[in-house]
């Protein structure tokens, strides 16, 4: 397999060229440590190329599953170099924490003082997000299917066809989405520099945004900047990155895009909405906040825990426990299949829905017999049964990794909202500790690599890593 | 319909003359409460059974359902009369609070001072769970796999054949389950009696042990008795109270009953022996305990919370967030189906388990067939849709629940574990409030409300009641 890391490290070795120039350029205390993280993953990258036998394309399905996480971790590794050999970052602990954070486009960290940070670690930090965003949209859209992780199965097209003959057309696809991604970063880019953020911020957040990442370069995120336009597009570009992408498509074709026509974006726009509502009505009724302020920054925190990206505007552990509450349960929900998004995911809650209607039907017509299609596609046994299992796993993670939190001394509140928003990937959680307004600095190293963990079983749908685990993968 | 609910708050108007008798016998202020409530339960009995058309025994599925809920309903509301007549109760919403809890054998209470309580009172509060409990053990055996609730279909057997050709059989089976029930019931009240406990506290708390409910006579629960050989007693009857009360049919004809070759209890004694052992080892390793006293107590609060019956017996909130997290996690698994303990119940989770193995399985053998038996039965199509509905309406309502009580101003921990704990029937909680050490007293009438809410959808297996709140259930 070493054929193809060796490029994804290669790739690695390429952007981070990028900050090695802005720590140039800038003359940055951070330059060496940026040269040398380039020299040893250039390196590597280099020998796994070389040493890769290259005539060997045709790779076993239990291949696929080691790349998969494999790619994941080395690129975690790698990219935590610039942290390890910097003075930014406390510990190697840290560095590891910081970097999985990005790379799963989490967005949970341990560094304050962002404001003051060199710009090459801060342009790093939004980089792997921005390359870790990218990593998903490919993953959920071609491997994930491909390998029917946790239910994807349901979303199998052209595009996650890796048989030798279709792969011709999966490389057309995989191509289009980049651009796609491209054009939705530089969009993004730009319109927050027209809000009035400057060049260097507006590219941050422009990563940070699109991936649903949620690393900002400030330490009181965008409520920074205090400015309403800003949130706007804020919440607009991260509503349009919990998109599957592959909707993006016809656009390059010149062709119009119908999101809306998309069951899977129509459930999670309800969704979302429904909830903001709520909150909002609550923030008037308990006369916190006037009804356009209300709908404003509860619509905006909604879609950023929702959408998994973790931004925060304004400190909603002032809001009280209805609002902690309903942040903790949105935590789960996430946004879309084929997105940078994380979460349980809202086809999951579709196809668990749907069970619980057919249900509901068969205990009125126990002998009726009942179709199973979920937007025209059939809903099999298979699907089923990996939303299930799914479903289990998700749960019993979240449940090992608050209890093993709880036991290196983290309160009941931290522990099991840390296992959910990391397992989720959205960044923030609720409490004194880690909420809008805290950091993941203070927790033990014990408790970071537990969340390192979840971070890395939730970004790849949990099954891609657990499958490792099992004695039946190695064998035979 | 009425010709049934006739005979069942006829049922509740005898059970209501024992603490009418120990009333007078003990000359006891709540005498006139008694009587009043006697006098009104039986009338309503009558009036019910006098104006219930007899000749009408053909039952639409659509009436089972009703019958079922109304029945729970009424015996709540019946059955809170004396506490609502009585001095003893603070409030309205109080007594209906202490009723509901107890007839769904959940164990929270509202009440302090129980040590000093009357006896009569007493009583009535252990003789609604014990009502509870018998009826979930025929609900649960003969009710639910009929009407193919949440999965238990998997249990469809000649019991749960209500079809009139059946119905003598099934008859016959619900009178041998009652006395077994009464047999378990009288031989834990002697258990109890020779080790210690006065014949009105072995009687009362056998009661509350054989139906998990967890209704104590002293406010420090089982802890006021300081035995070790009263809390052995304990956790024997609250293990053998979550077995599936039919595996003991075969103890009333001679034969021998094996426990453990049902693979629902394997599981069930399994799970609960390996998270004792893991709190144990955690208990002396922070130097809280030795070795013995960490496995009985840790023991104790694992089987008091794992079968849902709730009894106390040391403060385990001073044990640390690591055993919170876990008695947390431990209150939503429950015991087996067809017992008188509630929760998610352990052959959902070895329904789901069996998906995730299936699920990994196929991972790594995409064209493999897998044929889906659980304990030799077939696990078809509808019975994992259920589980899989009943999994997503347990979770959704547990949260909808924690919100609402967010809302009515209680804290997270408090809003998340009552709503877990009264939604899985369990009783206490974590926390400062509705902890070890707490009482449900001090919340306010709206959470005390959504708790009655969560008891009863929890006992009823939710999808009994909910289907109630359909149009489609109305129509047709």
């Amino acid at each position: 397999m070493r054929f193809l890391l060796g490029p994804i490290l290669m790739g690695l070795a390429l952007m981070m060229l990028v900050p090695c120039a802005v720590a140039l350029y800038y003359g940055s205390p951070d330059l060496k440590a940026f040269l040398v993280s380039e020299a040893i993953t250039a390196s590597a990258a280099l020998l796994l190329i070389i040493t890769g036998r290259r005539n060997i394309i045709h790779l076993r399905l239990r291949d696929m599953f080691l790349l998969t996480s494999l790619s994941w971790i080395l690129v975690c590794i790698f990219g935590a170099l610039p942290f390890i050999l910097s003075h930014t970052v406390g510990s190697f602990t840290d560095a590891v924490f910081e970097s999985v954070s990005a790379v799963t486009t989490t967005g949970a960290t341990v560094l304050t003082g962002l404001d003051s940070m060199p710009r090459d670690m801060l342009l790093w930090r939004s980089m792997m997000q921005w390359l870790g965003g990218l990593g998903i949209i490919a993953l959920g859209t071609a491997v994930l299917p491909f390998l029917r992780i946790g239910g994807m199965r349901l979303f199998n097209t052209e595009s996650s066809d890796l048989s030798e003959k279709a792969l011709p057309s999966t490389r057309r696809i995989m191509n289009r989405l980049l651009i796609v991604y491209l054009l939705i970063s530089a969009t993004c880019a730009l319109a927050y520099n027209l809000a009035g953020m400057t060049a260097f911020d507006a590219i941050n957040h422009a990563m940070t945004t699109v991936s649903t990442g949620g690393f900002s370069t400030h330490d009181t995120s965008l409520g920074y900047f205090d400015s309403e336009a800003i949130e706007l597009i804020s919440m607009i570009f991260m509503l349009l990155a919990a998109v599957p992408f592959m909707l993006y498509l016809p656009m390059l074709l010149g062709r119009r895009i119908g999101l809306l026509s998309d069951g899977q974006v129509q459930s999670m726009f309800a969704i979302y909405l429904a909830v903001a509502l709520i909150l909002s009505i609550w923030l008037v009724l308990t006369d916190q906040m006037g009804v356009f302020p209300a709908f404003h920054d509860a619509a905006f925190n909604v879609i950023s825990i929702g959408t998994t990206t973790g931004y925060v505007s304004s400190d909603h552990s002032t809001w009280g426990s209805f609002a902690a509450m309903t942040f903790f349960f949105l935590t789960f929900v996430g946004g879309c299949s084929g997105s940078t998004s994380g979460g349980i995911k809202i086809f999951r809650f579709k196809i668990a829905f749907f069970m619980f209607h057919e249900t509901l039907q068969r205990l009125l017509h126990p002998n009726a017999v009942f179709s199973r299609t979920l937007q025209g596609r059939p809903l099999t046994d298979e699907i089923v049964a990996s939303v299930m299992a799914f479903s289990l796993a998700f749960a019993t993670i979240v449940g090992l990794a608050a209890i093993l939190l709880a036991a290196a001394g983290n309160d009941v509140v931290t522990s099991i909202s840390a296992a959910a928003t990391t397992m989720a990937n959205v960044g923030p959680g609720i409490g004194d500790v880690i909420g809008p307004t805290g950091t993941f600095a203070s927790l033990t190293d014990q408790s970071k690599w537990v969340l390192c963990t979840t971070m890395l079983l939730g970004r790849l749908e949990i099954f891609t890593m657990l499958l490792l685990l099992t004695p039946a993968f190695w064998r035979a």
